[in-house]
């Protein structure tokens, strides 16, 4: 643990720079940008899950008063295909549609009534062909096929990457293998075997904001104003899609009403654009919640997962077999699979380790990134798992733990980063604080515990920063990070504002512009506070030497003499100069600005398994408290004690902000979330029909802890923080309702109906 | 001369990366920005000339449905006073009214005519005043002031400078004095003294497109699209008046539709502001030609000069005392008498040399920049006088000048820069192409001379640029400077092009936007190719460096090894790699950008009599033939020759495109162009009662010659241009006409009526 050292702005919970706008309702985003002429699109969407397409006609539609444009297939022959992973996608479905929802035709008009209206005007023939709309249907033998050639490849952590030729006929389009030690000896040696099956839900992002653009297409330059998380790298679909320069693409992004992963990549961005250019206007494409749903969800799993431990209760060797459904389009399915298969064998000594993950393609919406990406269906897994195997051997849950945890400095894998956290000191928290050792009296009440970890960061990250003082002294930070509401512009600020040693708000952030603002990969994996707050760091510290080297020489004293603290330039024998009068003394006039640079890269490591170290690990614990209802099958969050290892916090009250959003979000898909299909149609794509945590949801007594070891790669030893929160919160709460009433659930959600059901088997069977 | 060399995109006449745009109407001015919500703003302006406000009422207007604001001098009590040069300024008049135009009250509402109709319930008491309305007016004794306390004092060139003390209680608000030798001393050595006065009339810029703001003010946030030439120095004016710190307010700057100067500096911008902070929307206020008419004009002048001249020809002794009329407020008045001032002596050898001059307050439009800035009158005054004092001794005014001329190498003053131009070789040549040896055989008709010089490319000059390549090779350009329609983006992209070795139409420009694109202290004074394009090329440079640095490594060769060509990175035995490629090496995946940073900043320098040497000399060379019609006093320009010192011409066709303006702008003020006041009202502020130069008006036989040594301080040997070709006209056209008539014409322009008046009086003398 570092010194401790006293910050000013560091630690502080300061107040949103996005606050006043955002509560006054002034804040701008996308849905509400409003360009002169601007009209507005409308898709039509294929009602079947999968057909052929003999015929789309919008001649009538386009006769409509009040119609500038309706785009049909024909409008993809000029264009290339898309897709986060693999180049799989049309604007519209060309020769069939794949699942219920699949884009089939777009509409520009002067309002949305108009657009919808002409809609109903465009002639779709539909010739049905037989589906498959889960795991198990997709994987039969002679199963229909969603793609005729599935097996396709694309690039995946910047390489290119061919799906196995053996995939070609099956509907599997991507397998991530990856294998430490020798399992099968690992499994010999074994004294106790376990294997079980886990499945998790298809569930949906659920943002405040849905999907939305406005894009404007003219001449040859594409200007985009997009709710995105990733702006560059959607610049850099479109440029591929539109056979264009980047230089011709400019994404702006005003403030983004939640992403959660749903807004990475490119969704129906490029139909905009499309519209946009044959309505030779703006065009507004903005979904309803109903279209968000049919866009992107997380993907469904089905992960079997086998363990072999010693008599002494030492885990030996672990084998999984992810099957990842990603719906009709693989969009970021392969780079899903890919971190799950990865990530399944949780923060544990295991010498003999063994994964085989596959992407596998239905009849459903595409399933994308989402917050864990990947994680939350093997934590799920590996967790519940663990309680099932101390059950068995007969160990405390939370000493069958520690007995195996992964010790400071140890390899998750060969090449990757040393594990950076004391795992046993958090559990042994997390256990305290959820009273593990105090007895329970009350019937049908448990505790379950968690502990999960994941590669935190992303792989491949390339950011860049800029810090500038205008003339005035004033400072505004240039940053691609995108504001999705996590509180990345504040928190960026305080970087800003404790390097420069000036006060917090004086720090102004700038427009985000592809154009202009300096490269950022995306605004995900927990990365921000590491990878761009390093570069705004760096950017920071650059403009700091330049300021303190030109100091120097007009003080006419040594820049290592100089500091720069309440907002100016300070040092021995009471030396004082405020930033105004160097920034005159430089520029001779009230002129100039000093521009500090800083960037950050993720290292090349051939050793690593993905091909690139982790840039931090991202770790949380998780203790609940539940009681069940025998005659109703509810479970009841009594208490959630979440542990979050932040590194340091930068702001502590959004990082319990980002944590405690982080448990709510996943007592979504531990309890209630599923999306629920029959006969190939998505029936609950709607608040009322597909229920959300409320407030209601949150337990009585929910506390998060902050865990600051202050020694995260990041600024001031921060760590990404943001998606460790959900990983252990089905598995504790699956755990404590086994301890409370003898149910295993494998299932999630873990709703009333399947608790109530499967606690009449266990009454069957006793 | 430098060795020639070849170049791939220098001196190639690329087709304007502006133009299709702006031939099919599709690039966007900032009267064209229409934001959601927008507010419509128009000015009541006073009718008086000078009247004491008794009271000013906007509350029936502000009942008018469809008003949302009604600005009145109750406004300005939270602002700070603005101005160019001295901040004598306020966004509406307080206690008085100082001419006939000056704003009173604004409105901003739902459109133009309910704005309209809003100012004519606005209520106000005027208590005339007595009024100057002309330079003798203000300076008579006991004049009426225009400032109750003039002498007030400013920023200039980055210095503080207080107005004398005894300025207090007149008219006069700056004076310029400088000498250089001993000028009486001079003047007695002189066996022959020449004195005489001339004129220069009030002229406007007449923009296409007329002043336009739209502001947004939000929260403590203003935005701005502005039609303005320096948007990092109206930031800081807006910064300034509104006690905000810069990096609060974010100037965007669409296509702006002609400057000349006067979209420098501040004008009705804060205004806009102040309409939207009380309207609570965004507001758009958007001149009339008439407007803009009573906005800002160029200085009329009065220049007395006086010359001693030695027996055998040789300037001795020169003395200028000249005063020049700013308007109401000083504007930049101040800096273009300074300039004005410093620029009277011409481009000859002068022993001898003094200088004194005023900017003098009066009842009129505010005078301001206007492209030339102080050079044109006083070029008027000493290439009319060098022709008097020639035919008085006897010289060929071709001869006489080449006597005097400076010889490149020469100090203009001590401390500046040398002269960097053959001055004679370029006079020889005009004399040549216009045909001076020729004898005319037409009655009425003659030829005339002139040669001029001006301290080239602003003062204190501060710019910075940006050059970024993309992941996928393209590129994009960040500068600061306005298009105004000077082509500087096209320019300025070749030099990028050239220097990676692409294809100009490869380089993108980013959108300008003080927020986020490197800063420029202003697009003026012919600075354009020199100071931007030195930050520019700097800024490319730096780019190439880096690519050439990865380039080696990846390539395992030496970066003197490599070079950029034909749009990819080549070196010996064929080594070859593409943009692409290179990026992909870098980054590891298709991510990141390089990005080169380049700047300029002129230097300090105490010895030399502004402070600043100068960046390069603005030479040019004119010639006229004219014929002038006895019986109605016209002047017909039958031929015109211009020479333009360009050191290196980017784009040939722009270079004479900016010559051939200026030849055309300056016909305006040499034979028609006059605003016209009667009774402190402005009489013709429209285009059918002002007349400016249409294509009849330009000679038949018309043409620009480039003149290139390749030896100017910007990319490639570029010198600054655009400002040079005005210089010489009205002397020329002057000179001509007084040999072909007998008739020295003073007053500027040389209208018909002048002349024939003119002609009268000599056939009435003889």
């Amino acid at each position: 643990m570092k010194k401790s050292q006293t910050y000013n702005v560091i630690g502080k919970a300061e107040l949103r720079n996005d606050g006043a706008e955002k509560v006054t309702g002034k804040a701008l985003y996308t849905v509400d940008v409003d360009l002169p002429g601007m009209a507005h699109g409308k898709i039509l969407r294929s009602p079947y899950a999968h057909a052929r397409l003999l015929r789309v006609d919008g001649s009538k539609a386009e006769q409509l008063p009040g119609v500038f444009a309706v785009v049909t297939r024909e409008d993809q022959k000029r264009l290339r295909m898309f897709g986060a992973a693999y180049k799989d996608q049309t604007i519209v479905a060309v020769d069939k549609v794949r699942y219920a929802g699949d884009p089939v035709a777009a509409v520009a008009a002067v309002d949305e009534a108009t657009a919808m209206q002409a809609l109903e005007l465009i002639e779709v023939e539909y010739e049905e062909l037989p589906m498959v709309t889960s795991i198990d249907e997709a994987l039969a033998d002679n199963a229909p096929l969603v793609h005729d050639a599935s097996a396709i490849g694309g690039e995946l952590m910047g390489q290119r990457y061919e799906a196995p030729k053996e995939f070609s006929g099956t509907n599997l389009c991507y397998r991530f293998s990856y294998a430490n030690g020798d399992v099968e000896a690992g499994f010999k040696k074994a004294e106790h075997i376990f294997e079980n099956t886990f499945t998790f839900p298809r569930v949906q992002h659920f943002s405040m904001e849905p999907h939305a653009t406005v894009a404007h297409y003219e001449g040859d330059r594409i200007t985009l104003w997009a709710g995105t998380q990733e702006p560059f790298t959607l610049r850099e679909h479109l440029a591929d899609i539109f056979h264009l320069p980047q230089s011709k693409i400019r994404v702006i992004v005003p403030y983004v009403g939640g992403g959660y992963g749903g807004k990475l990549a490119v969704k129906t961005e490029p139909l905009a654009a499309v519209l946009s250019w044959k309505a030779k206007r703006p065009v507004r494409l903005a979904h309803t919640i109903e279209e968000s749903f049919k866009t992107v969800t997380r993907h469904p799993a089905r992960v079997r997962i086998k363990t072999g431990v010693s008599k002494d209760g030492k885990l030996l060797a672990r084998q999984c077999v992810i099957h990842m459904e990603t719906g009709a389009y693989a969009d970021a399915g392969p780079r899903v699979t890919q971190k799950a298969g990865y990530r399944c064998f949780g923060p544990y000594r295991i010498p003999h380790m063994k994964t085989d993950a596959y992407t596998v393609y239905t009849n459903t919406v595409p399933a994308g990134a989402y917050r864990g990406f990947g994680t939350l269906q093997v934590t799920w897994a590996y967790e519940s798992q663990m309680d099932i195997i101390a059950e068995k051997l007969g160990y405390d849950p939370l000493d069958f733990r520690i007995k195996n945890l992964l010790k400071k400095g140890d390899l998750y894998t060969p090449g990757d980063t040393p594990v950076d956290c004391d795992l046993k000191a958090g559990l042994m928290q997390a256990a305290e604080e959820i009273g593990w050792k105090q007895k329970i009296t009350q019937p049908n009440r448990a505790r379950g515990l968690a502990v999960c970890m994941k590669d935190g960061g992303g792989t491949y990250k390339v950011s860049s920063a800029a810090v500038k003082m205008n003339a005035d002294g004033s400072v505004v930070l240039l940053t691609g990070t995108v504001e999705v509401g996590q509180g990345a512009r504040t928190a960026l600020s305080q970087v800003v504002a404790e390097e420069l040693g000036i006060a917090f708000d004086a720090v102004t952030v700038a427009q985000l512009d592809t154009e202009i603002t300096p490269y950022d990969v995306n605004t995900n994996a927990s990365s921000s506070m590491v990878v761009m707050g390093l570069s705004v760091q760096r950017a920071a510290q650059d403009l700091k030497r330049q300021i303190l080297r030109h100091a120097a020489k007009v003080l006419k004293t040594k820049a290592e003499q100089l500091q720069m603290a309440g907002g100016k330039i300070v040092g021995p024998k009471n030396l004082s100069m405020s930033f105004v009068e160097l920034m005159q003394k430089i520029f001779l006039s009230r002129a100039g600005e000093l521009v500090g640079h800083g960037a950050y890269q993720s290292l090349k490591s051939p050793k690593a398994a993905l091909g690139s170290p982790t840039n931090f690990w991202e770790i949380a614990w998780g203790a609940a408290e539940v009681e069940v209802d025998r005659d109703t099958g509810e479970i009841k969050l009594l208490k959630y004690v979440s542990l979050a290892d932040v590194g340091r916090a930068i702001h502590p009250v959004m990082c319990e902000g980002q944590d405690e959003g982080g448990v709510m979000n996943a007592i979504g898909h531990s309890l209630m979330e599923e999306m629920i299909y029959k006969d190939g149609q998505l029936l609950n794509p709607n608040l009322v029909d597909y229920r959300v945590p409320s407030f209601n949801s949150l337990p009585k007594d929910f506390e998060t802890i902050l865990v600051e070891s202050h020694n995260g790669p990041g600024p001031f030893g921060a760590k990404g923080t943001g998606e460790g929160g959900l990983m252990p919160v089905a598995a504790a709460i699956g755990n404590a309702v086994y301890r409370a009433t003898g149910l295993r659930m494998y299932d999630l959600p873990l709703t009333p109906e399947k608790v109530w059901r499967g606690l009449g088997k266990i009454s069957q069977d006793l």
